[in-house]
C-alpha cells in the first residue's frame, strides 16, 4: 500500500475498523486514550454515546487503523480502558488527491489543504491550527480569519 | 399543591428540575443511581449524552422533583456519583386529567392510561408491564399485544 | 414586547422553554410534530436524545415559544404525542440587531442575514433557501454558492 | 441481484454500508446532503452523532447502497462536503418479504405495507404520508389516523 | 471455535454485528427487545441515537451474535420491531484471558472478573450486581463497596 | 455571594445558565469557543446534540456562569458563532464543601480533591492533570495511577 505517493488519488485495502464499547470507563480517562490512540499512530478515533443494558449511558469507542497498528492500538485499549476485548472489521478507504498550499490574509499566512478530482480543485480547508494562531495573535475571532482565507480561496 | 385530587388536571409549581454533569462517574452507576432516585421520589429521571472538556464524553443527569424531595435526592446524588455539587431551577409542570380503565383483550387485561381533555379521552396508553407480562405468559410478540388492545380502544 | 421593531438588538423577557420527555411516540410522528409546532408560532423546536428508565431509548422535544403561544404549543403536543404532560420555565431570549440584504453572486441573488453589534456587521449568513435553490438551478454543489456569497461578503 | 422479485423474502449481498466523520460540515448542508444521497438511489442514510478530537463535537454520516451506486454516492459526498475520503465495507442485507395494501378508514384510504414470514402478516405500518394527509385533511392529530388504521388491521 | 476453553485468549472469526434503523418503534418496546436478544444469547445489544429522514430522531440497534445464533436473532428483530429487514457484516473479536476470583471486603464478598496478559493481570472489576447487593444490604453508597474491592486489589 | 469562603459548602443563588442552538457553526470552531468560553470565567461549557428542523444535525451549547461574567461570555458566543441571539434563566447551585490534599503513591505525588459532607469526606477525586503527567512520566497506564491513589484512600 505505502508505494503510492501517499497525496495521490488512492484506495486503502488494508485498513481496519476498530470498535469497543465501555460502560464503566471514566469519561476522564477516555479523553487520555484518544490521546494515546492517536499517538500510536490510529487515522481517526472518535466516540458515540450508547446505551447499554441495565439503564447504563456508555460510549463506544471508534478508531481507524492499518493492519500493521492492529497491535498497539490493542495494546492501549486493553491496559487504559476496563474492556475484556475489542472487535474490528476490514474497511476499505478512498482517499481524494490533497495538496496543501499557503495563502496570505491580512492576518498572516494560512494553509489549505485542498483535495482536489481530475485534477480539479474541488474543496480546500484553512489548517485549524494556522487560523487559531493568528486568531489569537490578532485578537479576532477566530471566524474572521476563516473569512479571510475564503475570500482569497478562489 | 396536594389538596388537588392527583388524577385531575392541574398544574404544579412547586417542581423543581435538578441537573448534574458527569465526566468520571462510571456508567455501571449510573443505572443504579437511577434506580434510587425513583425510589426517593423523583418524577422522572433521564440521562443525556454531552460533551465536556479535555475530549470526554459525559453525561447530564436530569430530574424533575417536588421541592419537598429535593434534600432527599441532593443526598443520593452526593453521595452515589463523583459530582461536587448540584443545580437546579424551577420548573412548571401540567398535567393532564387521567383515569386508568381495563381492557380484556384475546390475551387477558390490560390496564389502559387514559389522558383526557374537556372529559374526552384524546389518548390511552397501555401499561407497559401488563403488556409485557401477557406476551411472555402467551410467547407473542409484545407489539401484538399492544395490538390487541389498541383494536379494542375506539 | 412588541413595541420594539423587531430588528433592533433587544431582550424578550416573556418567552418559555417547553419540554417534554417521549418514550413511547414513534420517530415518525415526532417529524410531524416539529412541522405542526413551527407553524403553531414556536421559535425553535428541537430533539434531544436521552436515555430513560427501562433501557429505552428516548427522545426530549424542546421549544421556545412566547407565553401567548403556550396554549397552541400545549395543544399541539398533547394531541400529537404519547405524553400526558408538559413543562416549561421562563427564559431570557437576547437577539442581536439584524438585517438583511441582497447579494448578486454568479449564479443570481441571495439573501444574507446579518447580525450587527454597535452598528458593525459582525456575522453574515447567507439564507439557505435561496442557497439551496441556485444549487439546484445550475447543478452545482451547495458549497460552491456558499463560497460564491463568502467571497463576495467583505 | 435484481433477478428476484424485490418484494419477496431474499438476501442482498452486494450491499455496502458507507461512512464518513464530519466535523466541519456546517449542519445546514448536512440536511441538504441526505436529500441529495437519497435521490442518488442510497437506501438509507442517517446522521449519528460523534465526537472527535481537539473538542469538536461532530457527525457521522452512513449510508447503505448497492455497490452499483458507489461512485455516485461517492461523487456527491466529495462534492458536497467537506471530507477528503470515504469508507465502506460489505453488509449482507436481509429482507422480509413485503406486499402493501389500501385500508379504507373512516378517513379515507391508507396504503399499509406489510412484512411476511412463511406467508403470514406479522407486521403491518401505515404509510407516513397518506396518514399525514388524511390528518391535515381532516384537521384530526396524525396519530388518530394511525389508530383509525390500526383498528381495522386485525 | 467452541473446542478452546473460553477463558483463555483467543479470537472469534465467526461472529457477526447486526444492526437495524428504527424510526417507528417507540422506546418502550426497545427496552423489551433489548432483553429478549440477550436471552436469545446475544453477546452485547446497544442502542445508538440516529437522526433519519424526515426529521426522525431515531435509533439503531447493533449487537453482537455468533453465526449459530443468527436466525433467532433474526427472528426476534423481525417479531419484536417495526423493521421489514436486518443487515449484518462479519467482525473479528478478540477476548483477553480472564478469570474470576472472590476478594472478601469488610461489607461481604465480591467477585472480580480479571483481565491477562502474559498471564499478567492487568485489570480487574468488580461485578456490579455483587456491589449492587452488599451496597443495599449494609446502606451505603455504591461507590464505597467499589472502593473496598479497590482497596484490596493490589 | 463572594463573601463566603470558596470551598465552604454554600448555595450560589447569582448564577445562570445560558444556551444556544448551532446548526451552522462548523464542529472545528465549537472546540476553540469552548476553550475561550472557559477562559473568560465560565464554570462549565458542555454541547449536547440535537436534531433542528429540515434534516440538520446540530448541537446545543451550553454553560453555567455568574451574573457578572454574562456579557463576556456573551460577547464570545456572538462573535465566535454563526448565532444571532442566546438565551438563558436563573439556576441556583450547590456546592458541597471540599478541600485538597496531596497523597504520595508509588508513582508520585497526586492532589486529590475531597468532597465533604458535615465535616466527614464523602468523596475523593485524583487530580486528572496529576495522574496524567505520572502515567507519563512512568510510561503505565493511566489507570494503574488512579489505582495507586485509590489503594491509598481509606
Ligand atoms: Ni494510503
Ligand atoms: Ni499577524
Ligand atoms: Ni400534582
Ligand atoms: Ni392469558
Ligand atoms: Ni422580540
Ligand atoms: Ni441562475
Ligand atoms: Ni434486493
Ligand atoms: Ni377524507
Ligand atoms: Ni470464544
Ligand atoms: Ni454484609
Ligand atoms: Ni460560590
Ligand atoms: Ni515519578
Amino acid at each position: 500500500m505505502r508505494s503510492h505517493p501517499p497525496d495521490q488519488e488512492h484506495t486503502d485495502d488494508n485498513m481496519l475498523k476498530v470498535e469497543v464499547n465501555l460502560d464503566d470507563t471514566p469519561g476522564e480517562w477516555l479523553g487520555y486514550v484518544m490521546e494515546k490512540l492517536f499517538e500510536a499512530g490510529a487515522n481517526d478515533v472518535y466516540y458515540t454515546p450508547i446505551y447499554m443494558k441495565k439503564n447504563r449511558p456508555a460510549v463506544q469507542l471508534q478508531l481507524l487503523c492499518s493492519q500493521q497498528r492492529l497491535e498497539d492500538v490493542k495494546h492501549i485499549i486493553l491496559t487504559e480502558t476496563t474492556t475484556l476485548g475489542i472487535r474490528y472489521y476490514p474497511i476499505t478507504v478512498f482517499r481524494m488527491e490533497r495538496r496543501t498550499r499557503v495563502v496570505t490574509t491580512e492576518y498572516g499566512n494560512v494553509t489549505v489543504k485542498e483535495g482536489l478530482q481530475n485534477d480539479i480543485v474541488i474543496k480546500a480547508s484553512p489548517e485549524y491550527e494556522d487560523c487559531k494562531q493568528l486568531a489569537e495573535t490578532h485578537q479576532v475571532p477566530l471566524k474572521d480569519v476563516y473569512a479571510a482565507v475564503w475570500r482569497i480561496l478562489k
